[in-house]
Order: structure tokens, then sequence, then C-alpha cells
């Protein structure tokens, strides 16, 4: 552990994402945290004055290291497998994605009582919205996807995978693939099917 | 207010769920739900003995009484527009279904730490996509709606219906229907095709 300051904010923000994940928000408090991150209390404080200050900067660091993963599937050209690639990195199919999905449903349950909050819920829904649709765009540029609209297409798989993601936290792991089974999977056969096989 | 136990205890629920849906689970407390229901703390703890036990008991209501008002809609035979209607219930695009939506959220953000609870929503999402089935392949059998495979489509509209109602709760009001036209809306446009005019 390094004392630098920026990577010791980032420290205590990983140890308040872990407790979100394990706990959800009622097991935070600034005394929890100083205590998983093995810093004093005054040393929290420093960074963040309040909890609220602590969860939101926590659900951010989440959100970025998240994109900053997706990026590294994103270096490749767009294509079919390349979205559903970017689509299971959501999917809540091992723990870390599993830790993941429940620090993102406790921010989105947070951001329907907090205006900023749910500002930034909205503004990164539509852009992964944009993102999907010109990626669908392309597909369709290149014959590659099945699609009429692709705005369309964008939203409802953004919302198909926020479905499966908070259903499937209910389930067992081993029957989450079951799930995706029923969803997912047959959305993106869906797309894959060619002009010339629609309608069968 | 009547003096009924069943009532008196009911009454304590409707409380609870106000305060989750206004402030969150982080809102409500024994205390809380006394002020809030205008009775004694000991009253609420005659009933329930914890917190946890009030708000698994206020979930539990609340799905029973959401369950209730769709049974209104079941009344009539199915059809697409039917299948809607139900739907529409789910969506938080007035107040009350609003409430009702952040009580949803806040039951699985909990459930997923809760293996009792976790187990209730399992199920709870499974009988809705049998449910869902059961309608499609009606509709099917009187030529009413295009569906290839009824237990997928059921599944793609539950996870469809649970995505688009956690990120309308993001958006203003007056945004949310226009999610609804990216995403419901063109899914029962698409069911709604019959098999001569498929590919079209």
């Amino acid at each position: 552990m390094t004392t630098d300051s920026a990577s010791r904010g980032a420290h205590l923000l990983a140890a308040t994402a872990q407790l979100i994940a394990s706990g959800g928000l009622a097991a935070v408090s600034i005394r929890a945290v100083a205590a998983a991150a093995g810093v004093s209390l005054a040393q929290v404080q420093y960074y963040f004055h309040s909890k609220d200050a602590l969860v939101e900067a926590a659900f951010a660091w989440t959100s970025d290291r998240f994109l900053a993963e997706l990026a590294g599937v994103v270096d490749c050209p767009p294509s079919l497998p390349r979205l559903r690639q970017l689509v299971d990195r959501w999917l809540p199919l091992d723990q870390a994605r599993e830790d993941r999905v429940r620090v993102w449903l406790a921010f989105v349950a947070t951001a329907a009582g907090n205006e900023s909050m749910a500002g930034q819920s909205a503004e990164m829904d539509e852009s992964v919205r944009a993102w999907f649709a010109a990626d669908l765009r392309e597909l369709v540029a290149q014959e590659a996807a099945q699609v009429d609209d692709p705005e369309v297409t964008a939203a409802q798989l953004l919302a198909l995978v926020d479905g499966v993601c908070s259903q499937a936290l209910a389930l067992p792991m081993n029957q989450r693939t079951v799930l995706v089974g029923r969803t997912i999977d047959p959305f993106f056969a869906r797309l894959a099917r060619t002009s010339s096989d629609h309608g069968s």
C-alpha cells in the first residue's frame, strides 16, 4: 500500500465498493471503511467529509473501472461477437461481476431518490445506448446484423441487460446461464439472422 | 383507522412501504414507522420484532397488493392489448407506480444479499414469466401474435420491463415515455406483426 494521496483515496473507494457489494449501503460507514482499509477514521475523513460523499465517489470509481475494462474489448473493430463480449462483462456470472452488479443495483436504488446521482445514472445509460447504437449502425452497414432500428435495438439491449442482471442476482450462480439463455442469447441470435433467413 | 389486528398490521406495512419509497431502506426504523403510522414504538414492536422482519413483510405486502391490482386486468380474456395493460402497471409513469418501483428496487437490492428474500424474488420472477408465457401461447393459438418461442419472449419481456423500470427512475417523469417508446412499444409492435407481414 502506497501513501500517495490519489491511490490512498482509491484504496478507500475499493474498500467502500467491497462493503456495498457484500452488505449493501447499510454496511457502509466512515468507521467500517476505515477498518476495512486498515486506516484511521481521521484518514478517511481527510478524503471524504461524509458517508454520502464516500458512497457517491465509490460509485463513480466502480463505473470508471468498468469503462476502463470495457475499453480493452473495444480495442478491436465492431462485430456482433465483440458486442456480445461487451454485454458479457455486465452479467453477474462470476464473483467479480456479481460484486459490480451489486454495487450498480445499490447505486440505481440510491440514485432514484437523489437528483444529482439520478442525472449521472441517466447520462451513463444514455452514453451506453449511444455506444451500442453506433456499433449496430456499423454492423448494419457491414451487413453483419439484422436490425430494423439501431436506436431501438440499442435501448432494448441495455434494458434487457439491466433486467437480466437484477434478476440474476436472486438466482444461484449455476442457474444464471439458464436465464441468459432465455433472454440475451436469443436476442443476439435474432441480430445474427441475415436478411436472407429473416422470418425463418 | 381500525384497531382490528390484521388491518393495524397493514397500516404499519403501508407506512413502511411509503418510507422506503420516499427515502430508501435507510429511512426505515421501528421509530420512523411508529411516527409515520401515528402509533407507539411498542405497538410496532408487538407486530414486528425487528426492522428486517418489518421490511420483509412490507415487501410481501406491496407485492400482494400489486398482484391484486393485476387480477383486475386479468379478468378479461388474453389479448395483446391486455398483456400491454398488465405491463403498463409496472412502469413508473405516475407517482403511485413510481413509489411501487422504488420499493421493488429496494427489495431487489436487499434480496441480493439475503438468501430467503432472494428465493422469494426468483420465485416471483418465475411466476410472472410463466404467466406471460401462458398468455403468449394462447395468443399464438389465436393467431393474435407473432411469437417464435413463448418462453423466450416471456423472459425477454420481463427483463425488458425490469430494466426499463430501473432506468426510468433516473429520468424526469416527462422523459420516461420516450424510453418506453424506444423499448416496450417496439417490442409489442413486433409481437403484433401477423405472419403475413413478418419480415416487412
